[in-house]
């Protein structure tokens, strides 16, 4: 495996995957291993990953999701080569295909209502906000120059089965939008959950599962809180980190 | 005083306020403490509470600002006569009048854009959903039949001063709802607290502040949660029943 400047090959823990990052760029964070534990589903056939970056979400479902064939699609050529990449260094391009292109044009690349789940970690900030990023690689993955929530939920909805599931990780200073754009465009969100760094502070990230065609009846779950008062990560973080939640949702698999 | 057939008089223990219930109908909940403790504001000249019910949130609101006139709009005669001898009671004509009418029918009762802030603690569930209760006085309280969401947004709206206030608490199931509502009306929700009887218990309750033509920006509180492990009241709601909040806040605006 012949890596490219500033790339480094990074463990993750998890099946014997490994990952290639690029540390001048950006490297994946909580926000992607949670999201993968949020996308609890049963429908999981065809998974579409909306923005894939490294692939870092594609390579955790395929490892729990044996049976899915996963498709990343990616804005950025050379973050798409890297995530390819991966792929390839895990043995893995029968099960995940990276594709290079653009959300808003998704019909160009992906076949309309082929997906039982799609999965995302957008770019959090609008175009026209906050401090943005010289970084080119890091611009286009934070900011909505190249993908904006519309964008987002308009591809989701082409590419999902009707009762196909999209589940996402935002920002919840963006609940308000990203409600208003996923009711708009039918696919109703069904379930929350609030990501908190502690018990006493308010939630940074937000974990939304909607349904194509759902009907409107939204459950939330506890807020899940990242780290104890002395610092360390809760026991349900560290599980999700240690793949503990995975084994307990095979077993509940097994089991029904 | 003269009581009616199933009316108590209950001390509200703040500011020597007592206030009439009937122990047929519904009796006030934490949700209307709650939602007394979450509009904290500094517009509070008129305000109006849509669904007054007993008068609960009127009378706690008038020991909070002093200086504010309240109108309660009120859709149940019997009940609005109830809040009416409660107002008396208290000697607070002069600061606080009850109405009977109907929401929908705002405009008959009450002057467009008159209002800085607007409460509301209104029926909960939808009209065709969940156990309908036989005794119409909680019927009315607890389920649109006589106002729905639309109703109350409309009426908000349309009382509100531009830059004016809303105050809610509801329950988190109807977050879609609320949300989707709130942004049509041009009611933006700008600040979020979930309140969880625990904390590892998901939320039953949101409370939620919109702004008449506020721009999006919206701000989540850490949740509060209601009890400790032991079953005891957490120190925050142990301060919100103690009025400790209102003494903080009040010194806030003093030092302002």
């Amino acid at each position: 495996m012949q890596l490219k400047e500033h790339e480094i090959i990074d463990d993750l823990q998890r099946d014997g995957l490994r990952i290639i990052q690029n540390d001048q760029w950006f490297k994946f964070g909580i926000d992607a291993v949670l999201l993968s534990y949020f996308c609890q589903t049963k429908k999981a056939r065809h998974i579409i990953d909306l923005g894939t970056g490294t692939g870092i979400i594609a390579l955790l479902l395929s490892s729990v999701y044996q049976q899915a064939q996963i498709t990343g699609l990616e804005y950025q050529a050379e973050v798409a080569d890297m995530a390819q990449r991966s792929v390839a260094l895990n043995q893995l391009q029968a099960r995940i295909a990276i594709i290079t292109g653009d959300i808003a044009h998704w019909h160009d690349y992906l076949k309309a209502e082929s997906a039982d789940v799609v999965v995302s970690n957008p770019p959090y900030f609008k175009a026209d906000c906050g401090v943005k990023n010289p970084n080119q690689f890091k611009l286009i993955a934070r900011h909505e120059v190249a993908c904006t929530l519309r964008d987002l939920f308009i591809a989701a909805y082409g590419v999902l089965k009707p009762g196909g599931e999209f589940f996402m990780v935002h920002r919840p200073d963006r609940l308000v939008d990203i409600i208003e754009t996923a009711r708009a465009k039918r696919l109703e969100p069904k379930l929350i959950q609030f990501v908190q760094p502690t018990i006493d502070k308010p939630p940074n990230l937000v974990l939304i599962k909607c349904v194509k065609f759902g009907r409107p009846e939204l459950v939330f779950r506890a807020p899940l809180v990242v780290y104890k008062q002395n610092g360390q990560f809760s026991d349900e973080v560290f599980n999700i980190y240690n793949q503990a939640h995975l084994t307990a949702f095979n077993q509940h698999k097994t089991n029904e």
